[in-house]
């Protein structure tokens, strides 16, 4: 929960693939849920999210019909209309893009390969609830491929990327999902997925908790059958922990969120290189030379200082916890306090997960051209609020591109509004996706396959083992040879061959 | 000559500054001149810069009328029609884009700003051809503010910035450009800026040689009153030696590519930026991991190994040169021929300014999903054509990104076509275009005052004490304070107080 | 236990500071006890460790009188003789050492300020066995100011500086402690620590766990007054842990060795710098170039592989974990097995654990001129008994450095005999020294102070506070400035404004 | 001239080869020479050049007898007496020494090997006058056997290996050199190399300029049969350079000094690690996060910084020269004066070549426990001389580290008493020692060789194809593979297969 967490945004069109800018706002919302009013507002659609939606490249459905895919009749082309998609037509097109991600994911197709003889999922009925890309359907087939079946829906109304919802209803897949839904539309879809004649789920794989909530208001017998969850977001997770310490979680839930392989490659290793494709992307600035301050140095914080070090820029450091201080101290940056250099900079970047971090008294006392981002957990870390003043003129000078003006001139360049970067600026590596993915999986196989009694009804990490091996499936990628532990070694160290190899207390 | 050379892109349009994507064709043509039909090939529009023009981002003028701009009747608001550009009416557009360019380039507004009591320039009368960006625009503006008077063409048919000719025009100076020029147009607009009744140049900026050429071959007397010309491309200044070597070289000629800004900057540091930008914007890979061969190890593969070592690739060097191979060796990179890794690596990057550096054989053993692009100076470093048989397939995925597949299967990503991926998927830095902008001003000013006799007809080199000028003139971006000799220090070294301080053969 | 563990060698001597290089072959041999015969084996003297005994530097005492301290009558300048050292009129030198010391250690120095008025550790008789060294002297009159009453003896017979031992007497410390004891003399001056009219020790600082061991074996009566343990090294937590899971671990255990700051700080940021040293100051070396493969990629190779490729080596990695194996290749190293590059590496670092990582196979294997040495936390890595065959020749080049010769004339480098280098053949720097001492400290003043039945008789870790109180007081070394959180930020985190900052399954 | 100059010390020994600490005293003297008294003066030995000396670790002749050389009479085995060293019988030990060092210096033997055949230098009588240790020999003996006669002087009056000397002579080397020489016997041995009956030298191989000196002194004609000096030093260079520029040079000389492979490579590569080795060799400080200040961006600066940067230390850079400051600037260092950063750095290194740079009013504001360094070219900058003033204190802590106290009671660390750091505190790889030697070779047999008119008598740099041909021959060490130009790609680039590839202008 205190983790810097980062979302994606995905790839993938017909054709051209391009980028998709959609806003994180939901999952923001939910992190803080109160309790009237949040469902309606969840999906209002607020002028930034419209914006940012807009500014997405062009898509094959760009000149599609108005009508809602409710209203549609549509039928793959087995018969099956069990699915609801905005153009059964566009599966070519999302074939095409899911094959290419299958190139990219080879520990999926690894897991379809092993699977080839037993099926560890055979007769689980899945209903899954996530954003709806080619990496998604990458995962739904592998589940299929390992004997289950799935119903799907959409975790984020603008996410879906229309073409590969398509390409799965033609290959069987009931997917109730597209781009812009409406409110309604997101819950109707959720219904469908769950609300089956002659149809049970027994796992549930779900990412902000949303269809794991509509379960439990609605069909909360459904729990009976239901074997376990697996949750991918933080939101979710801070739910599920909610519910476990109210005694009212029914079911063992996986927090995947929290694994070794998401936490220090996800953050770490991604935004490494996410920042500066971020930076780059909305301001084509030169790294070299800057003088950056980054708030936070958790995992974010390291990948966004370790890069712009790389890059020749010169970077100071703000913290709260005096370990990580330290740590920052050691790895060569001057640590201190954001009032101590925010004349100075060229740069502020936010990643700590906490509110108001940078203030309007900040912002006031910033140079001209500065640049200020957050790559951060949600929208709060820049109090974007108070410069929705009078006295300041907003400039959109590009897509995600602010220039904040003071009356004096002095422009401040604000990015994605503060909302996080490396989700509306930059692209996720596949490379992310597909830890995630996999990761899913396994959660997905030992939830169903665990024997009675190894799982209570509590929220729980994924075996170190199962972090290991999702790790095992990725090196491949990198035509990386582990060493084998020869007997005499694995008695000397008390180890088991196969691992697992570290104490779960194990920092790495 | 044989440094690897890199050319820009460049940013801007009105509201929405947007990326443009022109090829690099012309200039690489002009490279290796051949003797018969060169102007009228040089204009011609390819399949493939028709295809990567179209991708350039929405303009303001993208629903303009189709009339020619030579056929419009234009006047700016004082009334002065001495100009040809797309639409007058644009100027407001691109005076913004103009005053957001003067914030980046605070050398060039020093400059302005030393002159407002002398003014070097006072009686220069300027002709000039280059890329007319946002950027020139306040070198010209610069220009005019030392004194000159100044007449301008574009130096390439595409990279006009309609909108910032329109401001041009509209705030006085003769502008003769737009956007998708055909070549009578190009040879139309540079004779217009020197056949003028009652203006002669006496200076001329030239950026490939193409005005110097019109000049000798159509007005030849007026070298007669030229004091000098300066020269920014390669290309350019590789003419000018050929005219110098022939004795046909009638005035003298600053070769401002060779200068030391340029050279370590321009190749280094901004290389070390654009290969990680470029591969992210066409590819979205991640770079954690990867095998890379880089190819040469001048400038540009020092820069490019720098940033994808730091962000955690493998990186192979191959080099023909003992000591830049020793120094790859000394940097931390495996010093291999490129035939011993080529089945092993994920990406492979030519930056040697060589040809066919990358054969068809090498292709052939390429892994599946190989990138391959060029860093290096022209088209030439990968042979594309060998790729262009009837087994391979191209299938073009993205805007400048082309896969090609082989019978069984295995594809791989070609990026730019095999041009510069820095000119075609990146942007350049606007430091980079300020440090050349800054030197092609001072080289002005320095032909145009310099004694009788100081420079003969030959081609020079930027005297090194404004080598150091325009370094001086950047320092303040970064907040960069210089220390000053003592006089017992200067006497110690044998140095004036002001420099220069290096003798010419420093390598820096 | 996995975790990589170093161990430190000290400075120090009067006039002329030296390299003192003791064997750890007593804490090796601890390691993996045997139930017979141990303790006559510990204190054997062997080959070896007399041989890096006599390399080390001259001492003011190396003309010493012969006499066992033993038998010798000595008082300190307030007539008090409740103590044994070498000598004491070496007591200023001593002094000069520690004054020294003082300087390098501001957290014990910060700690001693802020007990002026309360003397959180009053009452308490503490009883340690650690190396004698001007480090630990500013612990024990830091624990003293603090209010404690100390006895003390030496963990290992070698590492005793006696000059220093000579000023804690004179300054009233009952020390029983040189450097060059016997078996019989280690155990006597133990016992001369415990076994004292009228003073019962309350509290334990133990190093390898000897003293716990003595007071268990001889006087376990003295458990029911002893509040706690405080153990340091790999060995001694081992055994507590052994200890605690017979059942027979009487009293509370605090384990500093798995803190945060020593895990992280000691083994990666310590291992960065001590490989470059250790290398170097053995080999003269030079880094630039060289292939080297590290075995292992937890905390102590990732400093390792860190220092190597940013001095420019080529560094390849072996790993049987598959995160870490990840990690390694994130980080940008091939990932290996041994044998793959044993023919072509120019230096094998051993950093795993395990034994026989690197085994005669291996070493017949290498090229000539091939380094071996091992960073690890034993002397089992490298199988250096198997060379110890006719066919090779042993050569010692150098203090800590043999030729191994093969009968072709291959010569393999091999540094301090398979023994811990940055033990045996660089320095520790004071920073760690000054964060285990004042973890040290804090453990002792938390097991003291703490309230009946928060601790039971088990083993534990430092509490996160306390981990972060031990950063914080290192911040000022670094002038680092640490940020507070405001009084929303803390609620909004869910925070104590003064921390624990995070969850105990934080990685950092 | 300008750049930075570092020279080296050297290793080995009999049995444990021990690093030599001799001062720089001579070269830094002869640097800047007086017109009277020189002589008398150069030879002196201070007390500090004494204590170093001192410090140097014990050696086989520590025990020697004291009669000088000079009134020895000694033969080797042939029965030879055509030498003067310190000890015959040591012959053996100084052998081992040079095998040693042959295996680190492949690129000699390499030549050495291409030479079987033709002798290059069949007919050469060289005269030489250098530090004699392993590493000359393994040149002496090259020259030898590309069939050259040799006789041998030291160049300075501490460096002489005696057991090397022996070895040399012993293999029939007229040496006359020792350990320790008085200023008389140090032009007794020059002239006893030169003032032979029946042989006069044709080629001079000189480190600093005192043999060239000696022959233009005492035996002018000489030169007449000369056909070249080559020199390595700065020192020397500067004064054949001062001959030159007074038309009093009678011969070509070929100044080594100023190589590309010596510049970049020792300057650069060998500063970056001899910085870390000489900080922990004399203070075991930690680099993690310490504030340094490097002053000169040259070469050594570069590589300094580049490896405090490295280690985790926050460096500051000041500089007098704009471009190098630029370069600080993107290299992502804080271009600073030195007033601004004194009174908050860990650690001052100088690297300029200039005076005064680091004056008493810089050394009165730092801040307590600051080290003080220089890695520049001589003593001249810090001024050591004002801190020679009654009311501070020195205090020798160790060889070569002074503390000098303030009356407050504040200690800089004050190391080699300004003299360069890596000569005195460091070893130098044997990688610089092997181009160096490499380079002079080919010197030798380039002026040797050099077809009438080739040189004049001026002074050369090397050729760049034998800059070339030296990178060539290292890069097998480091097992890298050129890429040879095919025949196409050659007469693209306009170029000879096999090279030079660079123009003399390319910086590298």
């Amino acid at each position: 929960m205190l983790g810097n967490k980062k979302k994606y945004i995905v790839n993938g069109n017909s054709g051209i693939r391009a980028q998709i800018q959609f806003a994180d706002q939901k999952q923001e919302f939910n992190k803080r849920p109160t309790k009237i009013g949040r469902r309606s507002l969840s999906r209002s659609i607020s002028q930034s999210s419209t914006d940012s939606y807009s500014s997405a490249a062009s898509y094959t459905d760009s000149s599609d019909d108005e009508t809602s895919p409710r209203d549609k009749q549509q039928k793959n082309s087995k018969g099956s209309s069990d699915f609801c998609v905005k153009n059964i037509k566009q599966a070519e097109f999302g074939r095409r893009e899911i094959e290419i991600a299958e190139q990219e994911m080879p520990a999926l197709m690894a897991l379809r390969k092993r699977a080839q003889g037993e099926k560890p999922l055979a007769g689980a009925k899945i209903v899954g609830c996530t954003h709806i890309t080619a990496q998604t359907a990458v995962l739904m087939e592998t589940l299929g491929a390992l004997g289950a079946q799935c119903r799907w829906a959409a975790c984020n109304i603008y996410s879906t990327l229309n073409e590969v919802a398509a390409a799965l209803a033609e290959s069987g897949f009931p997917v109730f999902a597209w781009k812009g839904e409406s409110e309604d539309d997101f819950w109707w879809c959720i219904d469908r997925c769950v609300n089956v004649e002659g149809w049970q789920p027994n796992m549930i794989l779900d990412d902000g908790g949303d269809l794991t909530h509509w379960i439990y208001k609605k069909y909360p017998n459904m729990f009976k059958k239901i074997k376990g969850i697996v949750e991918e977001s933080v939101t979710g997770v801070h739910r599920l922990y909610q519910l476990s310490k109210a005694g009212k979680l029914c079911v063992p839930a996986m927090n995947v969120n929290d694994s070794v392989t998401k936490q220090k490659f996800d953050n770490l290793y991604c935004c490494r290189e996410s920042i500066l494709d971020g930076l780059k992307r909305t301001t084509d600035m030169m790294f070299g030379g800057k003088q950056v301050v980054v708030c936070g140095y958790g995992e974010v914080g390291k990948g966004c200082c370790a890069a712009l070090k790389a890059m020749g820029s010169i970077v100071y450091v703000t913290e709260i916890d005096p370990i990580c201080a330290l740590q920052a101290c050691m790895d060569g940056f001057r640590l201190v306090k954001l009032n101590e250099v925010i004349r100075q900079v060229d740069i502020v970047i936010t990643c700590t997960g906490n509110k108001n971090v940078v203030t309007r008294e900040h912002l006031d006392r910033m140079k001209n051209s500065c640049i200020v981002c957050n790559m951060g957990h949600s929208n709060t870390e820049i109090d974007v609020a108070s410069l929705r003043t009078p006295e300041l003129t907003w400039e959109r000078v590009r897509s995600q591109v602010d220039h904040v003006i003071w009356p004096d001139g002095k422009r401040i360049v604000l990015l994605a509004e503060g909302r996080l970067l490396n989700l509306s600026c930059s692209t996720v590596p596949t490379f992310v996706l597909s830890i995630t993915a996999t990761t899913q999986a396994l959660a997905l196989i030992e939830l169903y396959n665990a024997p009675e009694g190894r799982y209570k009804q509590d929220v729980y990490l994924l075996p170190k083992k199962m972090d290991e091996y999702v790790a095992s499936l990725h090196l491949p990628t990198f035509d990386a040879h582990l060493t084998e532990l020869t007997d005499e070694q694995a008695k000397y160290l008390g180890l088991n061959k196969n691992g697992p190899f570290k104490p779960n207390y194990y920092r790495y």
